[in-house]
């Protein structure tokens, strides 16, 4: 039986000013998965990492982004996964979304490319859906497509790759928990309208700042005056990490997705690694346990590598 | 005494979604100038149409952007001015953008150039805030700048000027009044953070695709949930005319600025002039006077002719 092995990279949602719309690829960290179609037309998972995450289909991202697609598929095909997690699960770089959207490229792939990118995202999200009680597409979308994407709508599901300048991402993941769901609550339902106006001023300026490839410009507009004051407070040392690695020449950063990992921009791999110490420096004084990447824009998104 | 003629375009604020940071520059109509220096340290201001403006320095925009510019010359330089206005005032076509952007990019011509386009921007808010309460700048910046503009920020002032493919812009100006402060007045302070996530989604549609020159992009973009619901009330068969358009081939459009004008974007200009036909059967059949224009975008904004 023909295996696959699948790459599913970390992503970073939001992007600061553009909560729900915008996100980023990462090379570092990705998760790995081997797959194989059978013909009993059932979903068997493994977990060969050791985040005690459910192999039961039905309990399981990958699985229920599967079950999607598989409803959509002539009887008799199934799946068998084993998946190794490197992006750890509630560290908000992704990580539902990689399982998701991993297993339904990988699927779409051993099915002979039978589902366009669109059909893909549509899956995955019943994944993010279990894991977060909505469907999102914003870490799907750049895991599937890598680079930086803009998912303008979701019913209908509208998605833009946007072109972006080589940048470098410092994340830290302090090893505390923030569950997505609480991230999602603890925010105000309605927002000044001056507010409103200031932040979409900001997600205009970054967009051009990513397709001009104008770094001044991605720095000047990476500015949230909505989420990133009510969510911060979650993130201990966030206010420091922040305004140190600005000073330190990073073009900006913040939340990644709905945290707790923090991240930064650089232009440059110096600046980038000295924004990395900031980071761990912070973390140690607070007594965190935590994780450091210092990484690149994955351009390609999920990849898949036959044998 | 050198003489120079200035054509200050009329201008299109906020580009549907993009309220308060978009806006974009048109060939017809504009406005006409003469300007010369002084050696008396005064404003002279002289108006050749008949919209019974001000003509007293400190009532008419022209002549409170000048004096901002004044304050920052040295002492004793003037001006005469003679304004032929085509851009009615009241029509949400940018008039007292034109008087203020013309007037400074004139003056600023006869005293050598000495100040920036940002410097200019900076005066002629001046002007708006005497015409409408508020210093803005979105009729301001694509009126000195030409094409579309975003001003990703007042205070501190940051324009970027966008490219955008070529496009045919239809006008209908129905003449009835909405002034501008009331347009501001019945905008709800607080809007639900769920359409403001729909708002930026958009706005960062439009600008993507103004920059790839993606006209289906730009098509799906070109939605507001949140100021034209309230404000196409103050229109009278705006929803008409807007469906309509539409489905004639139009791109989109929506109000021009705070109304009562009525702008579509068409992506050839026969389409432009089927969109204009449905404009003028709309207002003859409601009974409403009104002046239609089939233009396109001005790419170079204010223009100083010397002889």
């Amino acid at each position: 039986m023909k295996t696959v092995k699948v790459h599913a990279p970390a992503t970073i949602a939001n992007i600061v000013c553009g909560f729900d719309i915008l996100g980023l690829a990462l090379n570092d960290p990705s998760d790995e998965m081997e797959m194989s179609l059978n013909n009993e037309g059932v979903i068997r998972i493994a977990h060969t990492d050791d985040y005690a995450l459910s192999c039961s289909p039905e309990e399981n991202v990958a699985g229920v982004a599967l079950a999607a697609m598989m409803r959509e598929c002539k009887a008799g095909s199934g799946f068998d996964l084993r998946i190794h997690k490197n992006i750890k699960p509630g560290s908000g770089l992704g990580s539902s979304a990689a399982s998701s959207a991993g297993a339904v490229a990988g699927a779409n792939y051993l099915l002979g490319n039978v589902f366009t990118k669109e059909d893909l995202v549509r899956f995955a999200m019943h994944g993010e859906k279990l894991a977060s009680g909505v469907k999102h597409a914003d870490n799907i979308s750049p895991c599937l497509c890598g680079g930086v994407t803009l998912v303008r709508s979701i019913f209908p599901l509208d998605i833009i790759k946007l072109s972006a300048p080589l940048m470098y991402v410092t994340v830290v993941h302090p090893q505390i928990e923030v569950k997505t769901s609480d991230a999602r609550q603890i925010l105000r339902k309605e927002v000044p309208l001056k507010n409103a106006i200031k932040q979409w001023g900001n997600i205009a300026g970054l967009v051009a700042g990513f397709l001009q490839g104008d770094y001044e410009l991605i720095s000047r507009s990476l500015e949230d005056v909505i989420i990133e004051p009510v969510r911060s407070m979650l993130i201990p040392g966030f206010d420091d990490i922040k305004q140190k690695s600005i000073k330190a020449g990073a073009l900006g950063g913040g939340i990644s997705g709905s945290g707790p990992s923090v991240f930064m921009l650089s232009k440059d791999e110096a600046t980038a690694v000295m924004v990395e110490d900031i980071m761990k420096t912070k973390c140690t004084e607070l007594g965190v346990e935590f994780k450091t990447y210092v990484t690149t824009i994955n351009y390609d998104g999920v990849k898949i590598i036959t044998s």
